[in-house]
């Protein structure tokens, strides 16, 4: 029996010259991630854990509120406004057993855990275009949103030597006997395959966030040069979340590499988007010092919009 | 000086087949429960401490909001929905010395930690139509609800021997000077003792959660038959939550037992109500199956509306 | 990599004779409050961090929300209520590195940082009319209300033998382009220095709280006449915190002193108020008895409307 807690904080400064006009285009970033992971291993072999996750976002405005009672012609009405402070995921259960994980809960998704899914990321916040572009269930780090208050998941995982498997089921809303139109639960599967130097990963989810036909599919690869130097490529069919209505998300392809020289990763990336919002291309570089344990990063990109964004700032895990 | 972190997990399925319809009958369950305890000791030799309880259960909607404008016939209003997350419960704090613990704030009431009461209990949940069915307060695991803001509770307990004995006063809002009509502060008594293979307990609590003239009794007597049989009787006078209205919640009468065969440990009650909403027969039989640490448990249960009801999952301590 | 939790407990009787009618003129206090800080350092020396504080007070309404939907002469309206539980506070970054230290996020402010500043209070809970009347930031205990969720500081604090400087800057809502009329970016220095038995402190804020021209300052000297006796005295411009309005707060004169017999330390302050609300004097007593790591103390203070305050009570820290 434990309780662990870990996570990691970050800080620095975001650039982003596409915003609104009177929003501000260089701004101060944070996080504090705070990970309250309880465990067990009962006398039979099977352990079984929990996990809760304290967040804190800069610029978020969803976890409390105060109220003001105005009156309006007549009528008394509730002025509701959102104030700020550290928040508190949903909960993940799971038992384990040899190299078999049943979550159950805030999952983990099958899709979302695919493995090489955000290795195109730069910069000490970790942002991509090459990122998937699609919607899909993950580990929720806040509480859920209004429309998922009884969203349960259940994920299964399986590791055997080099090859991992994934699979995972979210019900939007179980307590509905059935879905109303529209709606689906969200299935997905996931495995990825190390040999040699290279790496393998795909991943599929069908009715992706509990929009029906909602299907994404991922296919990556990724090459270790030598011992500073990694390549991947990867293949993602962003699905369609207008249920019923014409045109879809697209798809895109990421190209993304790193190199380390002593203490500094340089990183790069270039994504080519077809279909969905337009054909365009994005494409971002970035650099990462080593500060042994934390690191100072610095990244630039330009994204599918042609916008420019840069970030500059620390992050350290504890 | 000194900040443990324990508590439980929980997770399985439940099925109810009294459900309205449209909602599902069996839906996964699940709970996460960490306290948050604070203690030190003083030179003078009197502990201090206290406990906030974080907690997350399934198909909860009641932790944080977001909130949407609209404007209904020329009246700008506020849609506020809510989402779902963990949740922090008020603090209890506390001096102890000796067998003399005095709490102040969310605290356990003399009624609701009262020996035995809920020991018919029977699943990895612990559900029972044998349990208390009147109203009254005890410590929340959550934030208290809008109507108890102000709500302090001052509890005292004391232990000598086999014997245990509880008082405790709960006012639902003292910042008011007298409380409105129909509301009243909460008195609750309650003892335990004792001697060879017996265990005998009783309870009272005068304006139950408030109510003014909620009374509620409780007496009950547990009996070891040997090393692995055990059997209990109990007896409640469940109040009167309608204020001045004809009609109360009624008494009942609960008879349970659990037998240990092994790593098992067999459970079965039947209550019988009389007066309130009707006079009927309730009971369950349940397994537990001990995991070492942790148990693996299935109940079956008809309730007072001779609904069937069942669960089978895990529960595990940390 | 390291979680520390830390914190302290304490509750108590408060009575206040200046209540409106109908408030109770005597309530039970309590308050919960835990520091969660997150620490590492990094090879290079420099020591990275964060910190959330979880804190209950009793009597607090902000945390949670209920609503119920009402039907309002034909329009649906929200009633919205709010509860009450445990808060998480915006997260503080930090990077340490020898005696500068720089915070990021939800920042202790260098004015409310100043040395000296709340050493009059008296009391379990730590009240004077003494303290600064102004308004300016500090670390929030709880959530930012919901005109501060953009809310971004950055302070830098610097440690040189018995010296301490600090200066911090807080935008109330980084996410503008330029702050609304009235509201103005806040920034603050000060400093202290110790030399034999004095101790010499000094701030200065300006557009306090982000209200535009609302600048403070404040200048304070404390002695020790001896292993067991203080005397200290303090001198605060108020601010304007009405923004192009004629008058201001005003300004105060504080003095206090404490004296150590064996297991009590009696303390007692005068303030002087001049301009803002009014000429007034205002003064208090207390007394605390050492319990060794925690504290039993009694307090009597008549504010400057002439009302009589007391409270008594424990203080425990872990």
């Amino acid at each position: 029996a434990d309780v662990n807690l870990s996570g990691y904080g970050r800080f620095g400064l975001t650039y982003n010259d596409g915003v609104p006009a009177g929003i501000a285009q260089t701004q101060i970033d944070t996080r504090f991630r705070l990970n309250i992971d309880a465990s067990m291993t009962s006398d039979v072999g099977v352990e079984f854990g929990g996990r809760v996750r304290l967040q804190y976002d800069d610029n978020s405005a969803t976890s409390v509120l105060t109220s003001t009672p105005t009156a309006t012609g007549g009528v008394v009405n509730t002025t509701t406004t959102t104030g700020s402070g550290a928040q508190l995921s949903p909960a993940d259960l799971y038992a384990k057993f040899g190299g078999l994980r049943v979550d159950v809960g805030n999952v983990g998704t099958a899709f979302d855990n695919a493995a090489l899914m955000y290795n195109s990321e730069v910069g000490y916040i970790g942002n991509s275009s090459g990122d998937p572009l699609g919607s899909f269930y993950a580990f929720a780090s806040g509480p859920y949103n209004a429309n998922q208050v009884n969203r349960m998941g259940v994920a299964v995982a399986y590791s055997f030597g080099a090859a991992n498997v994934r699979a995972s089921i979210v019900n939007p809303n179980q307590q509905l006997d059935g879905l109303p139109g529209g709606q689906d639960i969200e299935y997905g599967i996931s495995g990825d395959y190390g040999f040699g130097a290279f790496t393998v990963s795909a991943a599929y989810v069908a009715n992706g966030a509990g929009i029906t036909d909602n299907d994404n599919y991922y296919i990556a690869a990724e090459y270790a040069i030598n011992d500073a130097g990694t390549v991947g490529l990867q293949y993602f069919d962003d699905g369609d979340t207008s249920f019923n209505a014409p045109g879809d998300e697209g798809e895109h392809y990421t190209l993304y590499g790193s190199y380390v020289f002593g203490q500094i990763t340089a990183k790069a990336y270039v994504a080519q988007r077809q279909g969905g919002a337009g054909d365009d291309t994005a494409y971002g570089i970035g650099a990462d010092y080593d500060l042994g344990g934390a690191l100072l990063a610095v990244s630039v990109r330009e994204d599918y919009d042609s916008n420019t964004l840069a970030d500059f700032g620390v992050k350290f895990n504890f």
